[in-house]
């Protein structure tokens, strides 16, 4: 009787509650594509690629989530709908096309579903994350935005080398401290603004929730084939969860000197 | 039977149809300290003070609003239950103490009573405010925020000289333009970044609501004694509202060339 059409939120919020520093966000977390939008008229194997979601990011920040303590806010409906990283005016919240791929659903979205969309996903997701983290504020916590992201070990058919990339907005504190870290203590390939950066319009969530507060924040980017499995998942939170607590001491050690 | 308090509401949204570009914002509108925060143990006439709001801003802004064809998202409780344009980790959002003033309900507010604020206030105003320019943008709209505040003729007893200061946040673009404006058409002594600027923390809404959508954005300050009438109110926006729409002109004519 149309459960799941019932049931279904514009996002969700895991682990309120927890009491760790970091805020998780992951605005890629999901290829549902619930109604009234629907498939979009993509396929099945678009409907499961890169192109609708980014693959084990919502493992990875679930096993982060468990490792920081750390409430997760995340995505429930797939990026080609609408992509929470992305402005209402942004042609690429809604994309005509991405990377080799038409997205029929998306070809000259009307100003009024442009508006519906925005209405329906983009502002109940930010306002979600704004209050967890206004209210964590207000009590006096101090919280520190990570958001997580995957991307595809191929792109338009050339290997990407990268497999951890660490982005910035404004402060580039958190970020670099994480490269610096995790280039210490860490086996994997990892570029600082590579291979996205600010420039690419990549942070408009931590421009938007994290820079006006002034608060800590930094964008990871794993390459998919990397976190695949959820034993895999697991394994690379159990790695990167240190790295980031121990990240943030030193910027906050650097700013107490 | 309770009229006031189960009409009142944490934000007032006026002419949300309005059809300019220009979309006007006042945190300091409003001296009413509704239930359940009451009076903070001030008298009547801190109440009326300048602490307590910005004394003709909302006349100014409402007049402005008519004249631009502009919404106006204002304040409905005073600043000193919660200063809108302070984040909930600034001590001034519930300031212990304006001015000369201690503010009695504001003594060591306890952390469940700066939440409870926070959410009743700080996030309905915002959010509304969000909300008004993610429609627009997803419209095809290019909103401009304007945040309209009024200051003292007197700073701990000493005259101020600026008559309209202009405040930016972090692009200069539309206060310079203004500035430049002012000085050429409009008889008043002109500052900008006086009497306050956004090292003060006075930008939180334009740094929190404009900047990270990269909208065009300004802080105005009038001399509360050039503001007091409606009548004056009124003659101000006459010659405010031309100002603002040649200096958004300037702007746009320069980022087109």
């Amino acid at each position: 009787m149309q459960q799941q059409a019932a049931e279904w939120q514009p996002v969700a919020v895991e682990r309120p509650e927890a009491q760790g520093r970091f805020v998780l966000v992951c605005e890629h977390a999901s290829n549902d594509f619930p109604a009234p939008w629907g498939d979009l008229g993509l396929t099945e194997a678009q409907r499961t690629a890169h192109i609708a979601w980014d693959p084990g990011a919502l493992g990875l920040a679930r096993a982060l989530s468990s490792a920081l303590d750390a409430p997760l806010v995340r995505a429930t409906a797939s990026r080609l709908i609408y992509d929470l990283n992305r402005p209402p005016h942004a042609a690429g919240a809604m994309p005509a096309r991405s990377e080799i791929h038409e997205i029929p659903g998306n070809q000259a979205v009307p100003a009024a579903q442009r508006l519906a969309r925005t209405e329906a996903l983009y502002l109940p997701f930010h306002d979600a994350l704004r209050a967890l983290l206004a209210r964590r504020l207000a009590l006096g916590l101090a919280p520190v935005v990570v958001t997580i992201h995957s991307f595809t070990p191929l792109w338009f058919g050339q290997p990407r080398a990268v497999e951890l990339g660490v982005i910035h907005d404004a402060d580039p504190g958190l970020a670099t401290a994480l490269v610096e870290e995790a280039r210490g203590g860490l086996d994997l390939d990892t570029h600082l603004n590579d291979p996205y950066s600010a420039a690419d319009g990549v942070t408009h969530t931590l421009a938007l929730q994290a820079t006006p507060l002034g608060l800590p924040n930094v964008m990871i980017e794993l390459r998919n084939d990397l976190i695949e499995s959820p034993a895999q998942q697991q394994a690379m939170a159990g790695r990167l969860a240190p790295l980031l607590t121990a990240a943030l001491a030193r910027i906050e050690t650097r700013e107490a000197a």
